[in-house]
């Protein structure tokens, strides 16, 4: 299922991003596109939105993305557990994923990775700072524009090493308790 | 209720925080302890330890912390969503925290900073790097001692903005579709 996905404040994107789900990052290098897994990132900033994620050196799609310096970070949810597993699972030599997952690739508007369909919110983001990669592998990106689906209490997935997930569970609303200048 | 922590491998850790739990910050400075919510952090190294997160330069907390350069990051559970609440809608200039919450100061082994007995997994934490503290408010910390109680499937809050949290649900294993190496 694709969801409709629908142009989204960049100064809200923490509302899906700081509860710490894995995310599906594309990139473009070289006439392809591929797709990693992801599970160490943070939010740094909302305006501009700021986005720090790690990547692994010895990950291929660490080259891809850093020539490119663009990206697009994709939210996955329960639904898509397959194609998670199968993606963190493989490698960038393995071939297309989006032809090996059936995922379906989006074109995005400000970057050349593709957005993924399938998934509930896509980040478009190039890169801000890339003084952190050599000694951290720590890529600060700015969100250029966001997509994301109607959906209420998503079901994202949080991953908890060793082959486990945690599923995103209910919602609750304690706004009532929350002063003012802190919503 | 103070659960019964004990002494967890560094490696490991990021079976707790990955997940992108909102955690309680203590920091000690000056003779007191004060306490924050925190919820941009990420993960960034397995060995040694390292963990980075934002601390926004207007929050009082931030000077305490650079000062004594140690913190212990604290992950409470839906039980303490009451305590969470309040410390997120205070200041340092409040007052004692654990007085006001009921919180149980717990001494650390390795820092000045207390652990907090009601949260299920506390972790001690030295700074590491305080190069990107001015330009982005990013610490980055090696965590130095992990303490971690044994509860399955822990019910973690995850900040969703406007106050609104999503809490941790089901827990699925898919460790058999995993290749050996990412286990």
């Amino acid at each position: 299922m694709v969801p409709d996905k629908k142009d989204y404040p960049l100064v809200d994107i923490r509302r899906h991003l700081e509860t710490g789900p894995i995310v599906l990052v594309t990139s473009h290098a070289e006439g392809r596109s591929n797709i990693m897994t992801m599970g160490w990132h943070m939010m740094m900033q909302f305006s501009p939105a700021l986005f720090g994620c790690y990547i692994w050196e010895g990950n291929r799609s660490q080259a891809m993305i850093r020539a490119a310096r663009e990206c697009v970070i994709n939210i996955p949810t329960f639904d898509l557990v397959d194609a998670v597993v199968a993606i963190g699972n493989s490698h960038a030599e393995d071939g297309d994923k989006f032809a090996a997952t059936g995922l379906t690739a989006v074109p995005a508007t400000r970057v050349k990775a593709p957005l993924i369909g399938e998934c509930y919110a896509s980040f478009e983001c190039r890169l801000h700072d890339d003084r952190m990669i050599d000694e951290y592998g720590l890529f600060i990106w700015e969100v250029v524009r966001a997509h994301v689906a109607d959906i209420q209490a998503p079901r994202t997935l949080h991953y908890r090493g060793q082959g486990r997930f945690m599923v995103a569970g209910e919602e609750i609303d304690l706004s009532a308790r929350f002063m003012p200048e802190n919503l």
